[in-house]
């Protein structure tokens, strides 16, 4: 090694069991190492030579393209990118349904907003902003209401946050490991960027009485969706949310405004949101009583639940997403935290006998989404593929013995162990329970 | 002072003149002073006591709403948020165009991808990816070709990047303040999340000839837009990108592949691309030579300008979003620079002659939009906004006078002056050269 710069000086060989390479490669560009780990690995064979393709100038390049539209749509021949599956209903196509994003389908960090994860109680609400109000009442010195327009002039605050339905991954309880994707296994989780105005900001507006400890906020859906939410919590980094990726949020999260509670369980980020009234004790509404509470061991019930554990799932390869010829891939996924930054993501090919750390995509934000990949060698053979997100609390994702052991397995919600995936000697990859 | 904290040791009062606030009023949320600042500003204003209001249950809530979506649409009542203007155009609908991103709507950094700014030069072609092949050839040991598969296995790299057009802002040079917005003067910029390919890594399993120190990278459109890339851009910063916030770039920002040169001048981020050939020497393409070179005083023309350097723009309040009454607003914009981090934004309420700091939201990022925040307290008389960018390296958003001074009137391209919004005392909005 001595006759390499330090740059150089990194192990292109395998750093974990069953072909986990080491993720610095990705943090070079332009240097010899590629090419020596491309030729070595099998990188040019995703290439062809240029003699065993005859060059045609397709038809696109010959003929004057569209005219600009006003506001654009992805490629028609990116149809299956789509939130799924759209949920059976006996009620003629109205009332409650969630659908999931594709997350196999998707790179970054962010979520577009036309795939967003989507969960409603009684459907999507539409609502002509000239006529909705924010009322906030209650244990306060002075009830108000406020239009969309009086929040449009308040100081305002950008984040890019995740949401994540308390019921996400709760599949992965199953006796035997579900048939599903990264999508219908773990798509009810988004990333997008906020922008609103800080709850405390209102709050302090129509001045909090000192006895007020929680507050119920509600939305205008038809099924009125309310959830309790302590007042320290809304007077740390809440948002009343009119923006999501730049524009205004679409009407299935929430237009006009939403509450944005980050890293805390989705319904409590109430979409439609019309009324926060504050209280001194919970409100204990249909929304967090029936339903969004934890059934443990011994038949014990945990409720109040609030920030979402570490959790990580690889999304490529992953199924659906298949393995083609033995060679060098890339292990692609996507890691979040309600309590803070991912601090590591660790990949695992041999089924957790041995890990190595992932490279993580910058910018790495709080209780936001954070892609991370590491190269893998592929020979050919079995191997089962997983990750481990661990956060700035030192926390560390479990894995389904750890989970189930600590909480039986009729718990549902927050269901956050990790994820295998089976690759096959065929490149077929599959959930498996390892 | 002595009986504040150190985080109340702050001054609520006007930091620069015309009414221009501390920043720190919004990087502070639940405490005391908030509400002080919005009691002796007007906050109070912007709400209603509830007795004002008979508060009414509307008919969205008394009904189930709309059905899930596969993939969702911004609400109806958000039709004004649209590209534009849409481009006269004598050929029947095809052929070059421009389209600008609605800046005076949106907040945030990233720009939502149906509102990405586009610029064609022969439309928008309708590419199959199973037909789409990239080539790499010229000064290389091995020409390649890639299909969309082979390049979707490789290692990625995801970033946040605005791209802009090397004449946006060109307006500006009117010899009158042209009657425009923030869209119709500036909106040849946007921000998104770039997931891709390192263009080094293709070209190091292609292996670069020492002889080459440029490339010409070539599009599949009908125009084969064209552009010379310096090498060492290449093997810096430059991805193949193949997604666009997380989904597949749309068509119209270079489906199914384009190339992102981080920082620098739009066009040369070739869409739909299909080429990569390696030189000796710039190829001077019709898009480098009749076009996209600037013309200065005294009749020197300088070619090959890549960078785009710092500019911000004042978003709101911007013509067609007006005052309403007079008391506390946020004036909120956008900054960014082709050379590294945006380090301050400055604004002014009394068309330059004070400035103050803005808030800088989160994450600030190289070559990325930064959005900037100030409160201003209008007292109802008139007054001229404006903001300049800092970037880290030291530069310094320009005055009109110091930028024509410099270049004179006629460069068309890399436009980055001071814009000034004028306000009156009607609250409207108008863009003035002050």
């Amino acid at each position: 090694m001595s006759d390499k710069t330090e740059s150089e000086n990194f192990d292109a060989e395998q750093v974990a069991g069953n072909g986990l390479l080491d993720r610095r490669v990705f943090l070079r560009q332009g240097g010899g190492l590629l090419g020596a780990l491309g030729a070595a690995a099998g990188l040019a064979g995703y290439s062809k030579p240029v003699e065993a393709e005859t060059l045609v100038v397709p038809s696109w390049t010959t003929t004057p393209g569209a005219w600009v539209q006003g506001y654009t749509q992805p490629s028609k021949y990116e149809g299956k990118v789509v939130r799924g599956p759209m949920p059976s209903n006996p009620y003629n196509n109205v009332g409650p349904g969630s659908v999931r994003s594709p997350l196999q389908y998707l790179d970054g960090m962010i979520t577009p907003n036309g795939v967003h994860y989507e969960r409603s109680h009684n459907g999507v609400p539409d609502i002509d902003p000239a006529g909705h109000r924010l009322l906030i009442h209650g244990l306060v010195k002075r009830p108000l209401t406020f239009t969309l327009d009086a929040l449009s002039r308040y100081p305002m605050t950008s984040r890019i946050s995740f949401v994540e339905c308390a019921g996400n991954s709760g599949g992965m309880l199953a006796p035997t490991a579900a048939d599903g994707t990264a999508q219908s296994l773990h798509g009810l989780v988004s990333c997008a960027e906020w922008t609103g105005v800080p709850l405390a900001m209102l709050l302090e507006e129509a001045g909090v009485d000192p006895k007020a400890k929680w507050l119920v906020a509600e939305g205008a859906d038809a099924a009125t969706m309310s959830r309790s939410v302590p007042l320290a919590k809304a007077l740390d980094d809440a948002l009343v949310a009119l923006y999501q990726n730049g524009e205004r949020i679409r009407p299935a999260n929430g237009y006009p405004m939403r509450l944005l509670l980050p890293g805390w369980q989705g319904n409590m980020n109430v979409k439609w949101l019309r009324r926060i009234k504050l209280l001194a004790e919970p409100a204990m509404t249909k929304d967090e009583t029936s339903k969004y509470s934890l059934l443990l061991k011994e038949g014990k019930v945990a409720q109040f639940n609030f920030p979402l554990d570490a959790k990580s799932v690889i999304t490529k390869p992953s199924p659906g997403v298949n393995m083609t010829a033995p060679g060098l891939y890339e292990i692609s996924g996507i890691a979040w935290s309600g309590n803070g930054k991912i601090a590591k993501v660790e990949v695992s090919a041999d089924g957790g006998k041995s890990w190595a750390p992932a490279a993580l995509s910058e910018p790495v934000m709080s209780k936001a989404i954070t892609r991370f990949r590491i190269p893998w060698r592929w020979n050919g053979g079995p191997a089962v593929l997983q990750s481990r997100a661990i956060d700035e609390t030192g926390y560390v994702q479990p894995t389904r013995e750890q989970q189930i052991g600590a909480r039986g397995s009729r718990f549902q919600y927050h269901c956050n162990l990790i994820t295998s995936w089976g690759v096959a000697a065929s490149g077929e990859v599959k959930h498996v329970y390892a």
